[in-house]
């Protein structure tokens, strides 16, 4: 609080803030505000970014509208636990877990081969990870670039010890495959529908974004099942996209989502005769939950460093 | 990561987190994401709170695209320079230093007699900040609660050595007074349009939220100038919402924002022969900018702990 006083210093900080707000010159998304209904609150998140600075500041704010009543004020009520300078790690496994629980709810039994496109660390984690809820006997990589795709195939087969081969053509990995999983960036369809039938999985966990595509809108639509991890979001950034723009699938359409599958509301689903893409765009509610056991385990293990406000 | 491998636990907490989804007891906001042009890149930010948990998870998660050219992954690029746990202080401090530049470019030079409605920190707060300013010669302040009011004039009057009264009559305030600041959660007009007139200024920064509402719409409708900090928020949060929905005003109508004021864009403006409305609902550019000020003058002064990741 000494350090920055109310005074014409901290005026003239927000004035040029505004000043270049007005400039054009800075990135300001909405505000993020996330109901905390239990206690009738809430907690904004803000951000700006002005360009040439050499940082920016993501602020979180809680409003707790009951804390007068107990003598606090409105401000109060939110206490960092715990700050995790993970690097993505933790994203990189919630990511890779959750084509697992794909894979755990929607493939076949049986499903023993899996297609992986794209070579790149995303590639690796959901061979890994799908390896854990359906033993693989043969992995195919593919990737543009084939030296790329040996270098992951061999990873993948010295960690795992299953038989992994870069893929030459991928329409023959996906056509011999049980699950394909499509971790790239592409902005393309790689995944046409005429490769698919009955019996097969696709998991499409690349389209993070709008923009990007990996699966070909018309399997979307022909799809006996198409399950969005959220469906707001695959809408605007996932498969979802480019086939509701090019009218294969109405607006309006509603889906069973990955939550509802895990709850069971998705009744009579038969993988071994349904043709289904999953879609997997990343959710909130994953790195919470991930997170959170981060920070259990640490605690409970005394790992990390304390600070004090 | 020997904490949270990728196993069947970590399978299990993400499928929980779907789980918890499809129950509907979780809340989970649309993804924050912002633009860094300048780099070819994006910061995500996610977050979801399950209903019952003690703790939630805020993560921002970078992707710059252009890494892979110089080997980089695409989620590096983010770099914790600091946290700060200042328990709402800064932005305390950027909400009334908002106020102070308002005054600043909007309020008649000769300003001098301020009326404050609210009694809480912002009452104090902005008060102090338009004081450096426009330095002022009587503040009126009137809260519902008429102690509280008191409380606070006493407050200001021996922080800024100035003539400080509780108001009995909030019209009458409002009437003699060159700058009106409104503070408080009010979801109902508290300043009424047939209260001003041209010279007078009015500050509402209480409105932050869809719902709350100080000023009269008519007010909005008919002040010479409504200056918002930022018009797609206060569409959404502000004084300029229940002007649009009254149909009062054209949800299309464009207005100059405070920082277009702050950078001259705003030609021709005459504090004396304007009913100036200003409506400040809280920028993100407004956290960036004192949260900086605060890093670099700790740094500066070699305060604050050290951490490592």
């Amino acid at each position: 609080r000494h350090l920055v006083p109310l005074d014409l210093d901290a005026i003239d900080c927000v004035e040029n803030a505004f000043r270049a707000l007005a400039s054009g010159e800075v990135e300001m998304p909405p505000i993020l505000s996330m109901e905390v209904h239990e206690n009738n609150g809430e907690v904004d998140v803000k951000t700006a970014h002005i360009t040439g600075a050499k940082s920016f500041t993501v602020k979180m704010s809680p409003g707790f509208y009951d804390n007068p009543k107990i003598g606090l004020p409105t401000t109060n009520g939110l206490k960092v636990e715990a700050l995790l300078l993970d690097n993505g790690y933790l994203t990189e496994t919630r990511t890779a877990a959750a084509g697992a629980v794909a894979a755990r709810y929607l493939a076949r039994d049986d499903a023993q081969r899996l297609c992986v496109v794209g070579a790149g660390a995303q590639a690796r984690l959901q061979t890994e990870a799908i390896h854990r809820v359906r033993p693989l006997s043969r992995v195919d990589v593919w990737a543009r670039d084939a030296d790329k795709a040996e270098r992951a195939a061999a990873d993948i087969a010295a960690t795992l010890d299953v038989d992994a081969c870069a893929a030459p053509h991928l329409e023959r990995a996906v056509r011999a495959s049980d699950i394909t999983v499509t971790t790239t960036p592409a902005k393309e369809p790689l995944i046409m529908s005429d490769w698919m039938a009955p019996g097969q999985l696709v998991i499409a966990m690349g389209s993070d974004q709008d923009g990007k595509c990996e699966i070909d809108p018309a399997l979307v639509a022909r799809a006996d099942h198409y399950i969005p991890d959220r469906q707001s979001q695959t809408r605007v950034l996932g498969e979802l996209r480019p086939a509701i723009a090019q009218g294969l699938i109405s607006d309006t359409a509603e889906f069973k989502e990955l939550g509802d599958v895990v709850a069971g509301h998705l009744t009579g689903y038969d993988a071994a005769t349904s043709l289904t893409v999953c879609d997997l765009t990343g959710t909130g509610v994953q790195d919470t939950a991930i997170a959170t056991l981060a920070r259990e385990r640490a605690q409970a293990a005394g790992l990390g460093q304390t600070f004090t406000s």
